[in-house]
């Protein structure tokens, strides 16, 4: 059976074609305009396969309530064009085909859980940390989903007390998001983080909100393992600083893996997202 | 069919035996001791009745990981002499019946939702705030479980500015517990809550740090409803207080339904905890 997968990010779309068992025939990507023309070139490249389900792993926030009115419509977004748009809604008139649709962070992590670094735990967390924070919780196979789905980025949490930076979150200003995304590092510093590799306190400030995250996601999920992505992950020594951080605020309380095996790097570079959204079809 | 509940908390025990719709026959109580007498008080009152399985809600940290060597062992309390006691182990070499263990406060979700605020909501999250902070969270009639049970009242929130207190969480100093648990309010002001009823910077600080958790653990489990409950939340402004806060604090983030119905009182005054106790045995 081949089946399609769309991994919808606030930057680009990822459209790909596969079978099942995750390997890919045929996979484009391209940048997220507008609805109508983003989905223009979606639809010129499934026009080109027959395939028999369709996933797809959106940006959000979505409506994932089954029994809402908005089911599959995208909601508050500061993407203005793509407020409130019925994404769902729309693929299902252009194909006659089951369309399965989750988060894009959802997705990401079910491809990590199914292939990647969470394959041989019973649960996993995914979290992304780019131009937002996201992230996405697998249990025994499933998504966790609660009455809608989860927004964890937006947590809040304590700021680091050499951390004047008011927030760039344009709903909680220092919630997590506000204070440790890509976005921020660059409001604090005047530049992107990949330019400030050498500057020790950014990285230190990085991982003490991220450490105190996975402390807080731990507590309330207790996952068998978290693997960290993104773009700011790119900063490899981050992992070994989080970690330390991480042991050093749990303070023994818990009986976990040794923080190298419980925090650890995507084992699918950035193929989780599409991977992931093709594997909402099972 | 006779079933038999404990609600063993760290201040009392409770021992109930009843039906399985959650009418109790008889119930008792007494103050938590040391391990052996405690269970020669509970053993007591279950030799006088014939109950064919029994369930416990027990104050923790406790091992729920069934492929556990220590599985119903009492970890990391303060309370030494219960350290490492296999409180399980204990109860089942007593009786020859089949025995259900979880913690207290999951017990006590538990309860809420099956006869209580959550009775008609597809899931719920309990939060007691007393002598410490626990969470519980029951989701389509399922006790949530991670890796091991959750330690909600350990997640990092961020300080009140006015609040100077270093927190009295053994682990962690100012972790939620640490500041927002019934002992952290006496040894801020050198009283009881129930004595600073008339203190209102008392209860603003309190509301602070319930409402972010409370934002926090929706933005992680995005649950359909919030009960609170807890010594602490006899203070019956609280609730208004906690909803004001986290309304403003979400800042329309969400769709989710007004605090008033999101935020709300349990429903079964002391008895959830041995009630679902009681229900652990389904």
């Amino acid at each position: 059976m081949l089946i399609g997968g769309i991994e919808g990010g606030g930057t680009k779309f990822v459209c790909a074609v596969g079978d099942e068992s995750g390997n890919v025939l045929e996979k484009i990507s391209f940048p997220t305009r507008d609805p109508e023309e983003t989905l223009k070139d979606t639809k010129a490249f499934f026009d080109r396969h027959s395939i028999e389900a369709l996933g797809i792993g959106s940006f959000g926030p979505v409506d994932l309530d089954k029994d809402s009115a908005s089911y599959g419509t995208i909601l508050n977004t500061p993407k203005t064009r793509w407020k409130n748009y019925p994404l769902l809604d729309k693929l299902e008139s252009d194909y006659q085909i089951p369309i399965f649709m989750d988060t894009d962070v959802n997705a990401a992590c079910l491809g990590e859980y199914m292939y990647g670094a969470g394959k041989d735990y019973e649960s996993c967390l995914y979290i992304t940390v780019g131009t937002g924070i996201g992230a996405g919780f697998v249990q025994s196979g499933k998504i966790y989903q609660g009455r809608n789905h989860t927004e964890m980025g937006h947590i809040f949490v304590r700021q680091h007390p050499e951390d004047l930076f008011l927030g760039n979150c344009p709903y909680h200003g220092t919630c997590l998001e506000g204070l440790a995304a890509g976005p921020s590092i660059e409001a604090r510093y005047g530049k992107k983080g990949s330019l400030l590799s050498n500057n020790d306190k950014v990285w230190e400030i990085q991982a003490y909100y991220l450490a105190q995250a996975l402390i807080n996601y731990t507590m309330i999920l207790s996952p068998d393992r978290i693997i960290l992505g993104g773009g700011v992950m790119k900063q490899k020594r981050l992992y070994r600083m989080i970690r330390e951080r991480f042991t050093e605020m749990l303070n023994g309380y818990l009986q976990i893996p040794d923080a190298s095996e419980f925090i650890v790097t995507p084992e699918l570079e950035d193929e989780q997202g599409i991977l992931g959204a093709m594997a909402l079809c099972k």
